[in-house]
């Protein structure tokens, strides 16, 4: 599991690039596709700010880092698709499926109830996707994530 | 530095209050006692929901919790007490400033760079209070907090 | 119709299951089942700290702690589901459909007028389930609710 | 105490100015004085629109309509005068003081204990300067508001 | 393509009709007849006040006023039907698609990469309407808008 | 007037430098300033991202990428100094007052009378700053914006 995203000598795009797929994955390369006909600029800008410049830094790691996000967007409550994404992206880094639930609940008292349960379902729609629930699913317990 | 509050056995004021104290310190103390002629019943749900439910809890370790918090008061940029006293709660639970500042400089990708820049001005104006830059500051230097 | 839920000595957990119930009604079941496999310790908080403390204070009666909540969901515009699942608790506590709507259009002076576009065909939506057009239908009249 | 603002046959202006005047009272008509210089047009849209148009409404009585407003300016959290005139206002309405510290806090739930915690703070300066806590304060106590 | 909706003489409520149909065209009429069982009296205000008012003064010209637009419905984030209506209301006021996904990507500054990226995708979902890519698509090209 | 920022073969920090004290003259300068000593890598990408990438594309002139920004500040309510800068900013690339107090007028409309009145308040404050009322003072006349 990477903490950090290294790259010195790389450009911001690349850097970029392998960021996202690393953290993203597939949710972060549908993104981008389906910017190609609108703004297919702001695919770059998205490579490079977020991606080559943020989550590229050191001095925290990227499991911290999607706590971060996780907290923002649900506190937010008008970004559920990156919610989604970002959920998923904690899974990525190796975040388990307890701490993801748990930053989530406390934006309770941050962002009311609401913002709470609506990321707490959102959280549940991505588990299931991931961890789905067939036979014999020890891989689907939590102690798996 | 705690982990996370431990208290079974523990009434849930109890353990607010004590979790309150050490994760909030003086700054905590100052919203109690500011509620206590307007709303005292408040006090007693910030104690028992937030610190005595939520911060208690196992599963996110306190440093985590202040990760989120931090990241959602920077985000919905409303909040600008709050985020101050959270800002000190890191530092109280073991953030270094750096893995503060970045947390909120992160948050420019999610809520834009107006809300990165007023967390990072609040966060100056807590570093200063707690590391005042007087002579033979050792402890003001960054691998001090 | 109730106006506060009394429960001295009954437990917050006990006093907010009754509340929830008396309040939300069917919705707030589904909400508290909707979270069984995902953080059921999420739906005891749901019970105590909103139902069991908050909405079974004296002070406020049931329809205008209603038509509070109508009116910041409908603001914050960022919690539909929260929003009906309200509109229809006002109906549950005795709020008539013109109370409703007078709130919501109301939140256009405060929040803009998409907010209240968005709170009016919730409830739309809300009502119309509840008051089917069908036949004759008296109970359908502003006058029933 | 008027419950709501009567007015068949006098213009939206005529009418919106008396019910601001009633309503908001003092501090109304401080916010109409500094809209002179720099947007004077917008001053008559909040005569009109606000108050000669929605606050006029029957359907809704005005202690309603102050519940429904301090709610959402508290939920929001980015209109802190706005919450302080309307907290004046639920007064001029005939709130109590009670009934106005329990719709802030009851936003805890809704849009997070900071919200509810500025909305209690800007409650307590508000009450301060309207209920002076001087010697023989009968008028200062709850049951006067 | 007018500039402005000059209208000495005629009424808020003839002048606002007129303005929402030039602006909002058939999304408009849309949303009017969608409030006409829930809250008429909503429809005549929203001709009135946003119509007939504000986007009738002259000082700022409409393509002008709906690049505020967008933009604040983008940054605010949480009211996606009213995006789309006033992506389609920039088309028809005459700006370009170039001209709305600039100010759409400009609020990535402001508002975060989230809020940008729903606000393309509402542009490319209303684009692909308007603009539908049959063959030989000379229409469905970047001049043609 | 530059109505956009040129600037081929320069480097996006060149170019985001020049961008920046171009549009926000002074006050740009002294956010930079304030960021030395927490976070001078934000006022790298402070440079980059706004206005290095995002101010200095074609497609839209720096007039209408000014009106975007007071039109998104001010609807959001949470960023008051950012607010007032792009205020000046707007007078900077040649809005004239009245189009900066059409635009935020306009966000009564969408985020409600509190934004639209704390965004003519900023506006106040930065045009007598801009335009003191001394003696003779056709410079503060309307006509000289």
């Amino acid at each position: 599991m990477t903490q950090h995203i290294p790259g010195e000598g790389e450009s911001r795009l690349a850097r970029g690039r392998r960021a996202l797929a690393e953290i993203d994955g597939e949710a972060g390369h549908a993104v981008v596709a389906a910017l190609a006909d609108i703004a297919p600029d702001f695919a770059t800008y998205l490579f490079e700010f977020p991606f080559g410049d943020i989550y590229s830094r050191p001095g925290l790691d990227l499991r911290a880092r999607e706590i971060a996000t996780i907290a923002a967007l649900t506190a937010m409550g008008n970004a559920a698709p990156q919610l989604r994404v970002h959920i998923e992206a904690g899974l990525n880094v190796g975040l388990t499926r307890q701490e993801i639930t748990e930053t989530i609940m406390q934006m309770a008292v941050y962002a009311g109830f609401p913002a709470a349960l609506n990321g707490l379902f959102a959280a549940k729609e991505v588990f299931a996707r991931r961890f789905p629930p067939q036979g014999g699913s020890a891989e689907g317990s939590l102690s798996a994530s």
